[in-house]
């Protein structure tokens, strides 16, 4: 089903420990929409300057996303120079320049308002409002945000959050958020605030779903060389919503988000392997298949009946204490 | 199979922002060994001073924990008092009284030397090593250790290391230990200094084993209320230890240790419910056996011919760029 994504287009400049690469091809809905196309059709609603290149736009055409939706207007795009040492676990921004994205004004071609379904990728959330009220006939929504807007736009940033399904925010911006240090108590806290659905980023970490009253943590698909994480929130976002567009249901049943996680999980795990979008850009979906049936299998566990006989015959030997210490 | 456990045994006083629990039942090789108990039978090294109360060592024997090797000793037993805010992911010690524990001479009952799975919890290197030169006939070992033995031990740590089969270890300590930022280059840097196996503790985050050139990532079972973190290292570890001394293999194949992570996990999961090892202490088998199941039943995701439906779609439907950008 129809997919639509708002949010950034941008030019990046990282540097990791790995090497660095000037003005890539960069920006929220741009990663997203490079994942998402994996799985559905997608359609890009952002601005970028006149200085954009042209090339990083047929990219992105290349992948059937549609950028009917994209401004191209007078002036600079958005910009954004960040750094990772250490854990990588965090960039450093090192610098960014808004330009014509800080006067976004989000314009939804006809023919995406009916889409089915929406990411509202971090921005701010009037602009995400203007999104929300442009849409029609009742779209699953997922919202993602930052810091920043949880900061200096609260009131409007819990406005939005009532309107919609589900929620993807990482694990520092939840905690700030909700004010709650467990993480899965903060997921819980959410859905008093409007979604149904909550899912948690938690970078090398994996992901944790917290839906209604039921919870699925899924651990990062381990890879041992992680050259540039920038983005990697965004293509979880982009396989997450791909996959949930595909499989086309309005209100996604709890196996339904946990085909989407490991799905957005595979794909997190592929961003991370070259600098920018490019292991993205160059994704077959076999590849998706095969590492995401890897995936399944790490998780498999067999043989609980073993255990079962270690803990029966443990229960039926061993001594157990009623009381307790302390 | 026998399961010998060497470490501390000790008194703590603990802080966390749901409480306080002061002079609690503690220590690795405790708390290693209430979880392992439920598994297998558990023989235990260790001193403690005269002032250590009789009540505390019940609470072992009856579950079933050997003491024989357990030196009681003239003077103070090991105390520890640490404190936990926060995302309570990292104890402040507050203080730390080594008393008796300091001159610790591990000395092995003859009967415990022909134990067939060994744990060397956190202690000096010198320590650990005197008791792989009392047990006989080529056990399972598995070691833990800490920032400070890597630091004021390294060579010491490093020789023991090359002589055990597996190593448990939290993430800052393995990055600390290798030098390696990413926790699976780590893991496989330690697999050049001797273990086949790694399994690195993340807390909240879950383990991650490098069992030769697999990978299983698991998740933490998911803990809205953790009331005091303390010891969730070691019952993970005696879970761990617990599940393969009773599957018994000397050679643990990858599906033994996955068990065994899990089981580990599950047991972790009900140390962090309350202060001390009260939780553990009341643990039943078939608790242990029903969240292990909720576990795996997490864990389990259904629907893969969906993703393969939706991958190949797209696949034969979608274009895909092959150029990268940047």
């Amino acid at each position: 089903m129809s997919l639509l994504v708002v949010g950034s287009v941008a030019i990046d400049t990282i540097e990791s420990p790995f090497g660095s690469a000037p003005e890539v091809l960069g920006g929220s809905a741009t990663h997203f929409a490079l994942a998402a196309s994996l799985f559905a059709p997608v359609r890009l609603v952002g601005v970028v300057g006149e200085d954009f290149p042209g090339s990083y736009l047929e990219l992105l055409r290349q992948r059937g996303v549609c950028l009917e939706g994209l401004q191209v207007v007078p002036g600079r795009s958005f910009r954004w120079t960040g750094r990772y040492q250490g854990t990588m676990a965090q960039a450093e921004t090192l610098s960014v320049e808004l330009n014509v994205f800080g006067d976004f004004e989000p314009a939804l071609p006809p023919a995406y308002r009916t889409s089915r379904f929406v990411f509202l990728a971090n921005g701010s959330p009037h602009v995400q409002r203007k999104v929300l009220e442009q849409v029609e006939g009742d779209p699953f929504c997922l919202l993602d945000t930052m810091n920043l807007w949880i900061e200096i736009e609260r009131r409007a940033l819990l406005q939005v959050l009532e309107r919609v399904d589900a929620l993807v925010i990482n694990d520092e911006e939840i905690r700030e958020l909700t004010q709650r240090a467990n993480l899965i108590a903060a997921a819980r806290a959410v859905l008093e605030l409007g979604p149904r659905t909550v899912v948690v980023k938690k970078g090398e970490h994996g992901a944790l779903l917290v839906h209604q009253d039921r919870i699925f943590a899924a651990p990062a698909f381990p890879v041992e060389r992680v050259l540039d994480p920038t983005g990697a929130g965004d293509t979880f976002a982009g396989g997450f919503m791909g996959t949930l567009a595909r499989l086309g249901r309005r209100r996604p049943s709890l196996q339904d988000l946990k085909q989407a996680v490991c799905a957005g999980v595979v794909c997190a795990s592929f961003n991370v392997e070259e600098f920018g979008p490019g292991r993205v850009l160059g994704l077959e979906p076999h590849e998706v298949l095969e590492r995401y049936r890897a995936y399944l299998a790490m998780l498999q566990v067999d043989g609980e009946p073993v255990l079962e006989q270690v803990l029966l015959a443990a229960g039926s030997e061993g001594s157990r204490a009623g009381a307790a210490a302390g």
